[in-house]
C-alpha cells in the first residue's frame, strides 16, 4: 500500500423525508442563492421542498445551468452573488449543477485578474464561498468530493480543479427526486460511476486487497443494479443504491493508497468539448480502446477485474482479457451507451486535433506510470474509430 | 436501504515518515499533553519521533493508561489539564489510550457535577478539548469514529459514549510502530476489527448490496491478511492492510443505511468487566454462541456470510450454518484465541452475574431487533459454557 492523507468533511443526508433539516445546515444570517439546471427540480417537486424548508431565509435563485456547465454562464452567476451578497450557495440538481457551484463558489472570492486561471492555470484558491447540495442525479459523485469541471465554450476547452475548499459542507441524496430521470441520464450514471471506480482500481497491483475488494463491490453492485434502474427509475431500492455507489465511487476512500489512472477521463474531456458528447459516453468508449491498446501494461489488474467482477476464469491469459472487455462494451451498450466514435459520427480528423490539443497543453505523459503519449491516444482513438 | 446520515471529519495520515506533519495539525499557540499507556512508545521510537516534531511547542505528558482504561486513572488525566491549563490532547498507542483521551477531552469541560454520568446516564456532552491520535496497534477502529468505552474498577462496569465532539481531529496511522506488537495484541486487534463488521453486517436484509460486499471485503481481507499480520507482526504491507481494515471496520461507513446489532459487544463488555478478560476475546467467545441461538433469526445472513465470505454452498441450510459457525471459530482458534467461557475459567455463577446485571441496567431486549432478552443472553453464555 502507498502512504496516504485522507478527509472528508461532507456530511450526507440520505433518503426520504430528509429536506426539512436543511435549515439546520445553513446559517440563519445567510442570504441563499438557489443554483439549478434546466428545471428538473420544478417538475420532481424538489423545488417546492427546499423552498418550504427556507421559508425563514432571504433565498435567491440562479437557473439554467447546462450539462458540462459553461464558464460564461457560471461568471454570471458570480456577477449575481458580488451585486447581491449572497452568503450560502446551495446547488440542486446532477453534477453539472454541483460542479459549477463549485467553481462559482471559489471565483466568487478569488482575488487574481482572471478566475478561468483556476482552471487553465490550476490557480490554488484560498478561500470559496460554502455550499451545500441537494442532489437529485446518481452520477459523478461530486456531492462528496472537493472537484469541479467547467467547459469554456468560446475556447473549447473542458479543464478540471480540486480544492479542499470546495468540498460541500453538507449533501442531501435524494433517491426519490431522480425517479423522473429520462433512461439517458440513469444510464450515464451508471456508466460515470462505474468507470470513475476503473480509474483507481484498474491500473497496477501495489498490495492494498481492502481498497481492490472495495472497487469491486462497487463495480458488482452497479453491474446488478444499474440494469434496474435503467429499467425503472422508480425503483427506489435499486435506484438508492445507484446514488451510494456513485457517492462511494468518487469520495477519496477507494482511492487511499493506490494509484490513480484518470487518463480515459482526460481522452474522454476532449471529445465533449469537440463534439459535446455526454461525459459518460466519452468514457464508455476510450475505456475499450485503452484497455485494448495498454492490455500488457495492465494484465494483471485486467485478469483480477476479469475474474472477479465478471467470474471470468476460464481460457488463456490474452483470452480472459479479451472476454473482460467485451463483457464491459456489452454491458455498457445494454444501457443503451454506443462505445464507437463511429457511433458519434467522430472522424480522423477529430483524433488528429485531440492528438494536438493535448501535445499544446504538455500533456505527453500522462496516466498511472505516465504511459499515455500522444501515440497511445492516437492508437486508442483509432481503435475505437473502427466497427 | 435505510435512510441515514453520515459524517466522518477525521484526516488520516496513513504510512512511513508522516509523524513530521504533526505540528502542522496543531496550532502554534496550543499546549499540549501527550497521552499513552504503559510505555511501549518508548520501545518503538514513536515517542521521541513524536517528541522531535513537536520541539516547538509546549508538551506535557500522562502515561500509564491501562488496557480496558479506568475511569479513576482518567480523572487523574482530568485533574492535571486542569491544573496545567492544557489546549490539545494528543493520544499514541492503541485503543485503550485514545478512549480514554477521548472521555478525559470530554470531563475535562463537562459542567455538570460527576463526569461518570457521561457513560453511566448518557449526559450528552456538548463541547470537549481538541484530540488528535497517533496509532500503533490496529484493532478499535476508534482513531476514525467518535466512540469511547471505559471501565470503572470500583464498580466493575464497562460502559460506552459516542459523541460528534470526540471526534479526533486527525491520527497519525503507523503500520511500522506496530511492528514490535506482541502476537496476543495483534490477534486481538484482526478478531475485534472482524466482530466489529459483523456487528454491522450480520443481522438482517434490507436491500443494501453495496454495504453488504464492503462488509465482506474487510472479513475476506481480514482473514487473509490477519494470520499474516500474527505470523509475522514486521510484515508492514500485512500489517498496513490489517490497519486500514480495522480503521474501515468501525469508521460509520459500512452502518450507513443498514441495521446494527451491538449485542455481542453488549455481552462481552460484561465478561470484561467481572473477569479482565480481553475485549475481543470476550466477543470471540459470545459470538459463535449468539449464532448457533439466533440461527433462526439470522438465517438469511448467516448463509450469506457462508458463501461469500467462506465459499459454503454445498449441504442443507443448516448444515451451512453450522459450517459458518465453525470456520469462524476455527479462524479465532487459529489466532490463538479460544472461544469457550471453560477456556478461561468462567462458571455458571458469572452468567448469572451477567443476566442479573443487565435486568438490572434495563437491558431486557437490545440488538437489531431487541431479540436479546435476558432468556437469550443466558443460552449464549450457556452454550459457551460447554466444552
Amino acid at each position: 500500500m502507498k502512504d496516504f492523507e485522507f478527509h472528508n468533511p461532507v456530511r450526507i443526508f440520505f433518503g426520504k423525508d430528509q429536506l426539512g433539516k436543511i435549515p439546520s445546515q445553513i446559517s440563519k444570517e445567510d442570504k441563499v442563492l438557489i443554483l439549478y439546471g434546466s428545471g428538473s427540480i420544478f417538475r420532481n417537486g424538489v423545488y417546492n421542498q427546499i423552498k418550504e424548508s427556507l421559508i425563514d431565509f432571504e433565498v435567491i435563485e440562479f437557473g439554467g445551468i447546462e450539462p458540462n456547465p459553461c464558464y460564461e454562464t457560471a461568471m454570471k452567476a458570480v456577477n449575481l452573488i458580488r451585486e447581491e451578497k449572497v452568503d450560502f450557495l446551495l446547488a440542486v440538481g446532477g453534477g453539472s449543477v454541483i460542479d459549477a457551484t463549485k467553481f462559482i463558489a471559489a471565483a466568487a472570492l478569488y482575488d487574481g485578474n482572471d478566475s478561468w486561471d483556476i482552471l487553465s492555470k490550476g490557480e490554488k484558491i484560498t478561500k470559496s464561498l460554502p455550499l451545500g447540495v441537494v442532489l437529485t442525479l446518481p452520477a459523478t459523485g461530486t456531492e462528496m468530493n472537493k472537484n469541479s469541471v467547467m467547459t469554456r465554450k468560446s475556447t473549447q476547452e473542458k479543464l478540471a480543479f480540486s480544492s479542499p475548499f470546495s468540498y460541500p459542507r453538507f449533501s442531501f441524496l435524494l433517491p426519490e427526486a431522480a425517479a423522473s430521470l429520462p433512461k439517458r441520464q440513469v444510464a450515464n450514471g451508471v456508466v460515470d460511476a462505474f468507470v470513475h471506480v476503473i480509474e483507481q482500481y484498474l491500473t497496477y497491483p501495489v498490495n492494498a486487497p481492502l481498497q481492490d475488494r472495495l472497487a469491486e463491490s462497487i463495480l458488482v453492485t452497479l453491474i446488478e443494479e444499474g440494469p434496474k434502474v435503467y429499467a425503472n427509475p422508480a425503483d427506489y431500492d435499486a435506484m438508492a443504491n445507484l446514488m451510494w455507489c456513485a457517492a462511494m465511487a468518487l469520495n477519496g476512500l477507494i482511492q487511499c493508497g493506490v494509484p490513480g489512472d484518470w487518463s480515459v477521463h482526460t481522452i474522454g474531456h476532449e471529445l465533449t468539448a469537440l463534439h459535446d458528447i455526454d461525459h459518460a459516453r466519452t468514457l464508455a468508449i476510450v475505456l475499450p480502446g485503452l484497455w485494448t491498446v495498454l492490455n500488457e501494461e495492465k494484465r494483471e489488474k485486467l485478469l483480477q477485474y476479469g475474474e472477479r467482477v465478471w467470474n471470468i476464469t476460464a481460457g488463456s491469459e490474452d483470452e480472459r482479457i479479451t472476454k473482460s472487455i467485451q463483457k464491459t462494451v456489452e454491458f455498457f451498450e445494454s444501457l443503451g451507451i454506443k462505445t464507437r466514435l463511429s457511433d458519434y459520427g467522430v472522424k480522423q480528423d477529430t483524433i488528429n486535433k485531440i492528438v494536438q490539443r493535448l501535445e499544446n497543453r504538455g500533456m505527453i505523459s500522462f496516466g498511472d506510470r505516465q504511459l499515455i503519449t500522444p501515440v497511445v491516444v492516437r492508437k486508442v482513438l483509432e481503435h475505437q474509430l473502427k466497427g
